[in-house]
């Protein structure tokens, strides 16, 4: 293992952090407020920090698969437990494990929170919840190495560890210039919603946090009820970016080449196919809920928008709903976003290859000697890849099954914990029952807040960085 | 596909299912019931399509994979429309469904039910139902290859089909032995329990009806509140059989040839300390809601056995159990028995090919060269099992989740939901909420109780043969 390496970018990572800070400080020196020192006071100390681990440069720069595992799997740590500083040390949050859940639970972009109100906290303490869903969404590593000084192929080890989807796609041969396309298409988009927020007569604070927490796909939101109060065209705005954030950036990328037919792959077909039947499905089950049918279109679009993109805002009390609205809600918290987006879930890719998979298996039991492969897109999927993949499920159902037996010793109802689970595993924000759109996650136990934090790390990553972590074989010679 | 084959298969199946009516037959003359003309209709009819079926035996008896499969699919679905006639046409189940889903209920051994009431039903009826749990515990093909003539290896197909878990075991080189051997030991285990029920106090009718119920691992009994009003003594007894039933039957072939190091494998042993664990922790977890340890100790013993060996028997209403308790249930219902027992569930083999499989990826992730195989045993698990097996959870999570999806439009709650096709699919019997232990499956729409039906026979064939029967390829010339 590369200590020396590992503590140089972790160092980064620290003086990011730092830089990090200076959009809720700015924030609080606009609209004067007391608690601003406590982010001047984080930013110094992650400067400081940071500063001392990358003075030294490590002579030896070779990473291999595991140190990527590592370094994203603690990266991820470190930024969380010193962004909770700030909530804490202010008393925003007077408890620091519930600071770290709130700070975890925007960086990884699922926004669920422990405040039972967010409007009376200030407004760089909004501003902040909903930056680290901006940093978080697109990974804040892929960020990094956009701009740090690492050579060849030893960053292609943390894209990745980090990135989302079963298989990473560089979108040209070096990984910096593709971690610049990839945020630059973010920003683009970001300010596009930021532009049109305020048109819908948003205040730039409003706008800006609003735009953050849907770029990332995140959920904070600044009023007590997330988005109901918004006018329908915001809602709608909103609605949209979700989705267009739900998407592979890469996608982005083949429509601004011109290459549309590429662009509308087999993933993002079929993203659509199912956000579409499940809308209509919801729609067509809500409708005697609303006044008008539009009414009711908007906010199906909006939370189904919400639950298939992990992002988690609400205009309605979903959890109210009928029986068959409430489980197709819970079904597309497990489907997710596409991979290589900012958006959470299983993703729609891993899901086909699973599904091709098992189709073909059938094939293979039926005329044994007849072995297919695994196609998207036409081009067939690597074995590894395959396996990958079904491991990938196996864990998740593992992590899922223990994590709800531990927060059932809590001894609130199935339905919340399973669907807390579901929402922290996922990144999404609300569950159902008492994590339900109008609820929160504060009644938890401590314990309990430490299993969905862990979850909350361990969807935002893919599972594997944060279990490498705990594989005795990782820190053996 | 090898048509003539299947029809004469099909067709010694009818006969059987005649003599298999022999046994309420005989109840109902014992009792002078008036129903009991059901069963001599039925069996009359049985056996002359059947005789027309066996008529002409076929000149080509070669069967591949697939005809083994569509044949067993075929079996049971058959069985099972014939086995409803009498609860039919006596009346005693007026709707045709209903009966169909009783009958099913039976023969998978999974104990749901669609009465509200079962004590008013004629002894001849109580009977067929706990006799179905008897003929398919241990597979009706099975017990037919025992005895009818079929060349070589054409029946290992039909047996692979049929028999639970990731792959099945010979336990001598001819299929036909294999069949009697395990036919012996499930009729002297099944004789013993009924010794001992006898011995309890019970009436020849009622201890073997509980005999059957627990050796076929069903749940279908003979009094309204299930074992709760049997003595301490029969609730013991019952435990400790619904346990023996989950066992690999071959480890007590094993034992009787003196080998016990390997009969206690590692399956048996993995069994076994779930077994005590879960016992442990919901003993402590419901402690102050009886009056003794010991008290405590029976339900919980009695609860966890029924439920992993995926029986359904109920001494108490653990649904009104604190939440730990009920979620360990849930997941013991899904871990389910041994491989190559009466039991239903995902098998313990199974998912430690699965656990394994998923700690060996890790490694592989860690030091990407370094490729370990999944071992059982000491002996390594074959490629192809553990692909099998991967898909196999592939297919029970996309099954159990469209299920949970189409019997949603009956807008009952979320747990009900969930557990139905939880005690349907791991063929256990009772769930939680409105199909727990107090309640039963009545109030199900027709649509619903088709879906159930389906995921009984899926659950217990594990799946592929009703898979492979709606795969277009099969059908294909």
């Amino acid at each position: 293992m590369n200590y020396k390496m590992i503590r140089n970018i972790l160092g980064w990572l620290l003086l990011f952090e730092a830089g990090f800070m200076l959009v809720p400080l700015i924030t609080g020196l606009c609209y004067a407020e007391a608690e601003v020192w406590s982010f001047a006071v984080t930013a110094l100390i992650c400067a400081a920090i940071g500063g001392l681990c990358v003075w030294k440069k490590p002579k030896d720069p070779v990473l291999y698969a595991r140190e990527g595992f590592v370094i994203v799997a603690l990266s991820w740590i470190i930024l969380s437990l010193f962004g909770a500083i700030p909530f804490f040390v202010s008393g925003t949050i007077p408890n620091y494990v519930d600071a770290v859940f709130e700070t975890v639970s925007g960086f990884t972009t699922t926004g669920a929170s422990i405040l039972t109100a967010v409007e009376p906290l200030p407004r760089c303490m909004l501003m902040w919840r909903s930056f680290t869903h901006w940093v978080g969404g697109m990974g804040v590593l892929v960020f990094i190495m956009a701009f740090i000084p690492l050579s060849g192929g030893q960053n292609m080890h943390i894209m990745k560890a980090e990135s989302p989807g079963p298989s990473v796609s560089k979108l040209v041969p070096r990984v910096k210039t593709t971690a610049l396309i990839l945020y630059s298409i973010y920003l683009v988009l970001t300010l596009i919603q930021f532009i049109l927020l305020l048109c819908g007569g948003l205040n730039v604070f409003e706008a800006l946090c609003t735009a953050f927490g849907t770029a990332g796909t995140g959920g904070f939101g600044v009023l007590n009820d997330s988005m109901a109060s918004y006018s329908p065209y915001i809602q709608w705005v909103v609605t949209a970016f979700m989705l267009l954030f739900s998407v592979n950036f890469s996608c982005y990328y083949l429509l601004l080449l011109g290459r549309i037919k590429d662009a509308f792959n087999a993933e993002l077909r079929t993203f659509i196919a199912v956000v579409g039947t499940v809308m209509l499905v919801v729609t067509l089950n809500v409708r005697g809920l609303f006044d008008t049918l539009g009414e009711a279109l908007r906010h199906v679009a909006f939370t189904v928008a919400s639950l298939i993109s992990t992002t988690g805002f609400a205009t309605e009390n979903f959890d109210a709903w009928p029986e068959l609205s409430r489980t197709l809600l819970v079904l597309i918290m497990f489907i997710g976003a596409c991979a290589g987006s900012t958006g959470g879930g299983l993703k729609v890719s891993r899901l086909m290859i699973l599904f091709r998979g098992a189709c073909n298996e059938i094939g293979t039991l039926i005329h044994p000697r007849r072995v297919k492969r695994v196609t998207i897109d036409n081009r067939p999927v690597e074995a590894e890849v395959v396996r990958a993949t079904n491991v990938y499920m196996m864990w998740y159902v593992l992590l899922f099954t223990v994590s709800v037996i531990l927060i059932s010793f809590d001894d609130h109802d199935l339905i919340t914990n399973f669907t807390a689970v579901a929402a922290t595993i996922n990144n999404i924000g609300p569950g159902l029952n008492l994590v339900g759109p109008t609820g929160n996650f504060a009644f938890f136990s401590i314990p309990s807040k430490l299993v969905l934090i862990f979850d909350m790390l361990a969807g935002r990553l893919e599972l594997f960085p944060m279990l490498v972590l705990f594989a005795p074989q990782t820190w053996r010679r």
